[in-house]
């Protein structure tokens, strides 16, 4: 049965809170029939998020009839589900969809809601719930595969955008390359992957090398990453998904002009020289890693801002830089198999 | 009720292995009855496990008829219960002992101990059972508080017994110290922290603070830490712990003659110094933070090579340095002072 999303982003003006929602829109468009949000109804898509084109923007359950799946498309800090939105996912669940949810706090674990989807026969699929039990072991790790990982220096700034561009940009050149997702929203795209962010912490770095392990058969992995090694809210599961993916190379990602960390907006973010250090230092506590090219996020830059900002960091770090969705993702896709050269893995 | 301990710790011979049964002998001593171990039975708790004096060392539960508690004493790398010792637990819980256990897999959730003890009145008390579901804030953090915090460079080294020594040691010298435990022995041993190797990974940091929240009132407290910033296994634990705790000052704690990673003996731990390096790199891109002093291991050292290592790191890193065990924390102690005085924190 193919999925058909209805896409819940209630209120959420914003293309960081409707994140999941957004990704959604931009890389399975086939699969969204309509957006939910009361406060939008009318409008598109593309009007409310700037993604999604004509989808259109509906009031009510009731008004995409052909939705089979209602998808919660925001990720709120903390992972709850605000109230506002939980009269939508009832409706939903009263009319028999299935319900795709990213949440820390588990629908299915919803005497509410676990209880209508019985009678309505809904499935409810909460993708952060996770068994992870295995600690990391560091062997049969085939050296051949190149291990991408994406970082930045906050959560929300295209860890995952760049990931999914450069990999799929690899398979339109016919490299057998990999999306590697370790976030809710990259599973609900991928079909497969670990929510990295829920796993007890004890196994955080394990759940990562398993990652490694079931997808090493490629010739190229880009493993999304999580957080940042300066985000005070975050740091952990950063720095265990970076161990526990033993990456050979960096793609630093960073949103030009954002000075505060998200949603902690009395906190500064770090230089990016240090962030970059910071990185580079802890990859190669384990392995041999370096930064390999840098993803920046322009969208809140004017052309001409975007252009400037790309100049002067590639000149200051001389590496490689771009914004996929503003530039597509070539300049990395460019620097990751020019790497791939340098370690001599991969054919030849 | 007071606790009366039987300490299950079957088969383990090293004081790593056993690490919480032999902590609960040498800091709960008047609790524990007995030691549970059927491969040891007639011998004495120091004979078999280095601490614990005359405690004896039984081979069954029935043999300890003054207990009301059986202690799980083995922290298995995984957190699995051994199938030898399951037998153990059961026979506990048919005879009413409550069973207070520190796995990552619960026993109350155990579907044949569970029955077990709903026949028999035990109760079960899963140290590492947790809800955690807060992220950091970074407000409301009281910097009158001294934070001291234990890192290591490698699990199982000794940062709770420094945690704890030097807290209890500053009590005696009548200054208002607090041991905020963080793993389930410290737990165990105080009656209060929190299980942090066990909290959601997105949570950890959140976690962290919440202990500094519930704890600042103190004037100074020692914050247990959990893995290494360069152990494969748990050093997003390591990091999400290091910056929820936002310490002013960091005790590097190691074991002399450690040279391979704990339980994974085909890794090599880095040296000290890049360690305690990387320690005061990530605990900077928080709050400002340096290394007062060093607690050092020497349990594999004869006394004139412990007295050789002490020397050669003091010297080495300019820093105070004692075994806690084999000298005191005195050296350590007065570190702490200086450092509170330096900051002008707490009475002058």
């Amino acid at each position: 049965v193919t999925r058909c999303l209805l896409v819940l982003t209630e209120g959420a003006g914003d293309p960081i809170t409707a994140k999941t929602g957004v990704n959604l829109l931009r890389y399975c468009p086939d699969e969204c029939v309509a957006v939910l949000d009361s406060t939008n109804v009318g409008k598109t898509a593309q009007q409310v998020l700037g993604v999604g084109g004509n989808t259109p923007v509906v009031g009510s359950v009731a008004d995409a009839p052909t939705a089979n799946t209602l998808l919660i498309g925001t990720a709120p800090s903390g992972g709850k589900l605000p109230p506002v939105m939980r009269k939508h996912v009832l409706d939903a669940v009263a009319k028999g969809l299935n319900i795709l949810s990213g949440l820390h706090d588990f629908l299915s674990d919803d005497a509410e809601i676990a209880a209508a989807a019985r009678k309505s026969g809904s499935k409810i699929h909460d993708v952060r719930k996770n068994d992870e039990h295995e600690v990391s072991h560091r062997k049969n790790i085939r050296e051949e595969c190149l291990r991408i990982h994406t970082v930045g220096n906050d959560c929300s700034v295209g860890k995952m955008v760049v990931s999914l561009e450069v990999a799929r940009a690899l398979n339109k050149r016919r490299h057998d390359a990999k999306f590697v997702a370790t976030g809710q929203t990259g599973i609900m795209i991928e079909g497969d992957g670990c929510p990295i962010d829920c796993v007890v912490s004890d196994f955080v770095n394990g759940a990562a090398e398993r990652l490694v392990l079931a997808n090493q058969h490629h010739e190229i992995i880009l493993v999304e990453g999580q957080g940042s090694l300066v985000q005070p809210r975050y740091s952990g599961v950063t720095l265990g998904l970076l161990h526990g993916c033993i990456p050979d190379g960096l793609i630093f990602c960073y949103e030009a002009k954002r000075e505060k960390v998200h949603n902690m907006n009395w906190m500064t973010i770090p230089p990016l020289r240090s962030v970059m250090k910071i990185y580079e230092d802890m990859a190669n506590a384990m392995h041999p890693c370096r930064i390999i090219g840098i993803g920046v996020n322009t969208r809140l830059c004017t052309a001409a801002e975007a252009e400037a900002e790309k100049k002067r960091v590639a000149r200051e770090f001389g590496l490689p830089v771009c914004d996929v969705i503003r530039d597509g993702p070539d300049v990395l896709v460019d620097a990751v198999l020019d790497f791939q050269k340098v370690l001599g893995k991969g054919k030849s």
